[in-house]
């Protein structure tokens, strides 16, 4: 048989739907494509995590061969930022990226898979993810609607945020409007303060009018990007409220377990492979970052007192119970969560931080 | 054409050397199988490490839907644990796994891809390799050997280790004989100890039997498994030694070439898999083992003293200078090296350690 003449039986015999190209290798390497579409809570290629985003579809593209593409769509381009969930739910897009806070309104235990705060480092949530038991109770409670959940990048350490005055005391947070989102702001109204909401793209603006007096972000390679060193003087550290923040992916249950074995392992596993590089790209450009901050820009990097940090902290501690309180399943995942909490604590002190504060 | 017909017709046409199979899906699946053998330094199935190559092979076998199979060899189970190097550069074994300061004799400059002396923790040194230009040096020193590296697993900050007296000062460390391999083992020989090298299997019976005053080995999930604490009273952190301990995967270059695009995507991804599960695994392993150690086995866990951290810094320093002077490659790697330390400790000072100081 000719090789024209195979291919069309191939083609044609409903057998197979793709065609095997031989092209010297002795590996079968399919035509055949399945296109997805993932959408994302992030301005298109916005720098760490809409190219987090980016990487995730190319590795799934690549690894697969280009059996399976991913096309990735920034927020608002195919839906609203805040309607990736529901997209991937009912499968209008295979898959999404973005941060399990964003959720609450679906389900209150989705906060303990972002970012905790007094919670835990980036570190520490893979352990309790891939060796704790954490990862499973996340696909639990994403379940019911139909999308399987995966880690699929992370911050680090962020900062405390932008200032326009000193903070000398937990008094000083008094009636200051801040942008905070998340448990972090419940926990700022606890000491007076004014958390608001506002998407990353009004933060400047905001702040250098005077609508709100401070903001947090993410840290200096995303702050100095948006230029908030031109709106605000004060810089503080360290990021108490999101120790670690775990962007997610998002996959419709359904079209995943469409696919074959293989496609299935390199999918789950390419979030794997984007939640390790974000931190490392994180690591190595918030330095760079802060070094122009300090350096060219002139900010002044300043560490909350001690004092504010143990008030925070309890204040924290409230926020986090009452929260917990929410319903059965959040119960059970705030056990898991503070049982590793608790226990990874008494490793970390031993070895991470006083390795650090020995250096 | 049937079914039986047309995969007859596949099979014998010499078009394809594979068979395409359905099996209800759109995607074509090759029953064409590529073998590798993959060595290791680690006995096999040793807890974390061995496991780690497990993993890493499991994984690439995984994701290419078994079109590359990778077999694990234990240590002396094809080859000796130190002669891992040289079969996979002369091509007997397509994959190593083990440790690049295993490989000193080779190229000095590798021992700054495994652990410095108050060197790189695991998420800096991640940052240093991704994104730092760490790993472009580690494949350009590897190269006249026809292997490529690919970081494959991260114990993190170790301990300092087991010791059969208290360590008040630096002075205790005088005639103190000690099992520290590598750059550690140069700065205790500085310090007036002696280190010796042995390997993991007879550590437990020179320590029980005084033919060694201490040892280091891991943390606590392997020096659980080794019963180290029936054979040494004190035991020591920080591990300022080994902060950061990364493991390896040694690729044969020819045998990576012949693989087709995908295929090596996801050998070199599965490696970055293992990179961040292995450090998951210890997090969570090492303080479920602390806790035993603690209150099981009643083991006193001390801190190094800082009069003693300082001294064995300046000494480090010293060492590591020394080496970086071997040869001209060396002093490439260490300037790259150095530079990233200097510029990320300013970063993890006020993101990861002044947030741990504060929990």
């Amino acid at each position: 048989m000719k090789r024209r003449n195979f291919i069309k039986a191939a083609a044609t015999s409903g057998l197979i739907t793709s065609t095997a190209l031989a092209s010297g290798s002795v590996l079968a390497k399919s035509t055949t494509t399945i296109k997805w579409k993932m959408v994302t809570t992030w301005p298109k290629n916005f720098p760490g995590l809409g190219t987090g985003a980016n990487n995730l579809a190319r590795l799934i593209t690549q690894m697969s061969g280009g059996r399976l593409k991913v096309k990735v769509y920034g927020a608002k381009e195919l839906v609203p930022p805040f309607e990736v969930f529901d997209a991937v739910s009912r499968g209008t897009a295979q898959m999404g990226h973005g941060a399990a806070y964003y959720w609450k309104g679906k389900t209150a235990a989705s906060q303990f898979f972002a970012a905790v705060p007094f919670g835990l480092t980036a570190q520490e949530m893979n352990g309790w993810l891939y060796h704790g038991g954490g990862l499973e109770l996340w696909r639990e409670i994403y379940e019911p609607f139909g999308i399987i959940p995966a880690a699929a990048g992370n911050t680090g350490v962020q900062m405390a945020g932008w200032f326009n005055k000193e903070i000398k005391s937990i008094a000083d947070l008094k009636g200051l409007k801040m942008r905070i989102p998340g448990l972090g702001g419940e926990v700022l109204k606890r000491a007076g303060g004014t958390p608001v909401n506002l998407p990353g793209g009004e933060i400047f603006s905001s702040l250098k009018t005077g609508a709100i007096d401070a903001t947090e972000w993410v840290g200096p390679y995303n702050d100095l990007a948006f230029g908030l060193y031109k709106a605000a003087k004060f810089y503080y550290y360290p990021g108490w409220h999101e120790p670690g923040t775990t962007l997610e992916a998002l996959i419709n249950k359904d079209a995943f377990e469409k696919l074959p074995e293989d496609l299935r392992s390199i999918v789950l596993n390419a979030c794997k492979i984007t939640n390790q590089d974000m931190i490392a790209e994180y690591t190595t450009r918030n330095q760079q970052a802060l070094d122009t901050l300090v350096h060219k820009h002139k900010v002044k990097v300043l560490k909350l007192p001690d004092e504010v940090l143990n008030k925070l902290q309890s204040l924290s501690d409230k926020v986090i119970n009452e929260v917990a309180a929410t319903d059965k399943m959040t119960r059970k995942v705030f056990k898991s969560f503070k049982s590793y909490r608790d226990s990874v604590k008494k490793w970390t002190d031993i070895s991470e931080l006083a390795y650090l504060k020995s250096r």
